[in-house]
């Protein structure tokens, strides 16, 4: 089924793991790099290679359970917690597929951006009781991307009957009510990355839809003053190394 | 889709709930009783009726469930968590659907009767950390029929790849380590019953397949003494009132 990264015996990381024929992985920030054609992907002609970079990782994070779950179906609405690198994305893949979606944030300061530039129907502070309340019953879908630690009970509440809320962030634990996936027949899962063979298809339809993540291309010599960046969450949504322009 | 069970104007109990025409329902434990033709099921005529009782609950709570998560596939494994009124139903249409299932329970006491009288393909004492660590990455479903608090993340890597638990047991929490959601995009969902439609679909799978729940037939005079049985889980696996033969 093509989805080596579930692969039983295992799967190999793309640094510092130990590969097949026992020589370390070394990752791709480099100028030249041997690849088996299994992990090759064709970017479409028109598409900038700088934006296709977090399609790889970030993007099919969420375009992956988005098919998996069937939420490609125009009309449905769909949920998506907290607003990163993969959050943006799963925003954009909704509206792509003609959802309903509204961003939920633990910070104002997003608003304006969720709604204006990057589409979503919805914005709502989840601390605040009366914005979550309002959501109630209202979701078939919920992208989890949030890593901190968050109340699974308040989100499972938002989702209609048959409802799935998919975790792709790693908070420390999840912790819930029974009856609130047993009233509603409601479901949580997983999921890492994806396939290789939707991979492929995500970058076409990604082409095909003029859906690009939002970047900010740096020369590999910025990289410590970035990751210091990142800590704090100062970055819209992903930093993208130019290699080719890099330490020339 | 004839899920009354699930509607979000909420759902109204056989027993003490507030009807529609604002008359308190009074349940099923009566010579006679009016029924409105969408909650009539025809039990087949070769069916016995004391053994079609306890499928429009334990049955259709697993029932329901199983179809709806496409466990009827032969070959496919399946885990049964506890061996009670609804986890020996499971079992058995597990094995009508031609899975190999493997019950998990605290008690070796019920180890001959899962293997023997139910059909079971295997017995895990789930307290035993050898047989737990066999069954690793080797089930693609789980029924977790266990109203006890229970480790999920033990249950969680048991299953392979892509596989689901559906909870309809009631513990006081669900608690697990995201990891094993996310690694092997698997799934925890919940049920509670099941629709009407699929209710005469399964009586009619159950007599065409000559299911039928163990089932001990007791008189209403005998309520009292089965009700403590009940609580010491001293019956294999539902008592069934017989409401005709009794108070004559």
């Amino acid at each position: 089924m093509d989805m080596d990264v579930y692969c039983s015996k295992g799967s190999i990381g793309t640094f510092n793991s130990v590969d097949v024929d026992g020589t370390i992985t070394k990752g791709g920030y480099s100028s030249y790099i041997v690849v088996h054609q299994r992990y090759c992907f064709r970017i479409p002609n028109d598409y900038p290679l700088a934006a296709a970079a977090p399609l790889l990782c970030a993007g099919i994070t969420v375009y992956s359970p988005m098919m998996r779950h069937k939420m490609n179906q125009p009309g449905k609405s769909l949920g998506v917690i907290g607003l990163g690198g993969l959050g943006h994305l799963a925003v954009k893949f909704g509206k792509a597929f003609g959802l309903s979606v509204t961003v939920f944030s633990t910070s104002v300061t997003k608003k304006d951006e969720a709604l204006n530039k990057l589409g979503a129907d919805k914005f709502v502070i989840s601390s605040d009781e009366e914005q979550m309340k309002a959501m109630v019953n209202s979701l078939n879908f919920i992208i989890d991307t949030a890593s901190g630690d968050h109340p699974f009970d308040l989100y499972m509440k938002l989702l209609k009957t048959g409802g799935t809320l998919v975790l792709v962030g790693v908070p420390s634990e999840v912790k819930l009510n029974p009856i609130n996936l047993i009233m509603g027949m409601k479901s949580i899962s997983g999921s890492a990355t994806g396939g290789t063979k939707e991979r492929q298809e995500m970058l076409d339809f990604c082409a095909a839809q003029k859906i690009y993540p939002e970047i900010e291309i740096i020369p590999i010599e910025y990289i410590n003053e970035a990751l210091e960046r990142l800590i704090k969450g100062d970055v819209k949504y992903r930093f993208v190394i130019d290699i080719e322009n890099s330490l020339k």
